[in-house]
């Protein structure tokens, strides 16, 4: 047997208790747009990302932290909230030195599930920060859960083939046998070089480019233009230092 | 938008729940090798086949029915049962016209969940009967549920390439608004020829390959060798005229 950290991708959260989280590395994934929007603030400065999975408790904790309000139910801002899901509202010159707090749905259940189940580490991760993601789990060489946030607990295309490219570039440094891993790869490595003319076939397109919402699923898909390791620390991600 | 029924995939019984089962046919897949099994003993002129979800059960119902007794654990006919899980162990000559009452777990509890969700019909698939499946769904014109059963509520692959299979050849009689439909139908296309290598990859080929079950797991993706279509009536598997 191979001495390889192991690697599992899990498709929903709803079947993230199948797998072994416990003193694993699990990274968050929502490309479509949470994880995005975490990696590009970071990136651009924030002070931290505090992710809330209700409107009510973001607008309690961004009196609290003086921190800025964000989120959006069906593509527009809700009421009560100072600013949106996509990652073009938080340029530096916004966002820098700021406390983000953000309510999702998906991505912030599976987040708080990882932690309650024992998950070693809990980072993000998005195309915008792929390098980033790769070089830490190549580099802590421990057990690794790729977490699919999805759409309401179904299936969906973009974080698997986020949760793909991931296993394409650092596979040769795991032990890997997981049906949802090679599905992934193969669908990443099937549409890397078409990626743009892919995600219009997916069901989020359908849902969010009715809003006019085009260039942000397409940054979205677009490796490396926000690279920084989003980690869970004592209740907000923080960039660290990579 | 258009007037074609609706097709879905559910990629594991976990997920079910998430779709409106309710007026629709639903299609057991549990390729290796239940639905497989299953396929072929109809085809070979078993009267009925009777899916049960438990070895108690199933030694019951064999005596009451007079049937023959069914089912594995890890590649093993299970102690008190008579036969194994294989399609070749029933051939014409000795399952025609015999009750053949069979033990699985994923696929039958799969059955059990889409009755009770309110199925308007329950069909079982795998690639021996692909053909005989898909004309049924054609010709039926409703909505469709492909319900993969996946491995202890684990997502496999080859449920999913008999997914992708029906899709691949149905697709334009149905509206597909469905990220899993369209990865399993791009899953199955990157490798429907190369199936029996691909096959290979797969978590579940490592669990029974060690058994000496590769000749069988070829046999339950290979098209239309056991082309019937298993009905779900009166608690039990018949062969539907086609």
């Amino acid at each position: 047997m191979s001495n390889k950290p192991s690697l599992n991708t899990v498709l929903s959260p709803r079947v993230l208790d199948l797998y072994d989280v416990s003193n694993s590395i699990v990274v968050i994934i929502d490309v479509f747009r949470a994880t995005s929007t975490i990696a590009t603030a970071l990136y651009n400065g924030a002070a931290k990302v505090i992710p809330v999975d209700s409107v009510a408790k973001c607008i309690e904790l961004g009196k609290i932290t003086e921190g800025i309000t964000a989120g959006e139910r069906d593509g527009k801002v809700v009421e009560g909230l100072q600013h949106g899901n996509s990652p073009a509202e938080y340029p530096r010159e916004f966002i820098e030195g700021q406390t983000l707090v953000l309510t999702t749905t998906n991505g912030t259940r599976l987040l708080h599930m990882a932690l309650e189940r024992g998950a070693s580490e809990v980072i993000t991760g998005s195309f915008p920060n792929l390098s980033a993601v790769c070089d830490h789990l190549v580099k802590e060489n421990k057990n690794v859960i790729l977490g699919c946030s999805a759409w309401k607990d179904k299936f969906n295309l973009e974080d698997t083939l986020f949760a793909g490219a991931v296993i394409h570039r650092i596979q040769e440094h795991f032990t890997i046998h997981c049906d949802s891993s090679l599905m992934a790869e193969n669908m990443y490595n099937l549409h890397k070089d078409d990626m743009y003319q892919f995600i219009r076939k997916t069901t989020h397109w359908h849902r969010l480019a009715a809003f006019g919402l085009e260039k942000d699923l397409e940054y979205c898909v677009t490796k490396d233009v926000a690279n920084v390791l989003p980690v869970y620390r004592n209740g907000a991600l923080i960039a660290a230092e990579i």
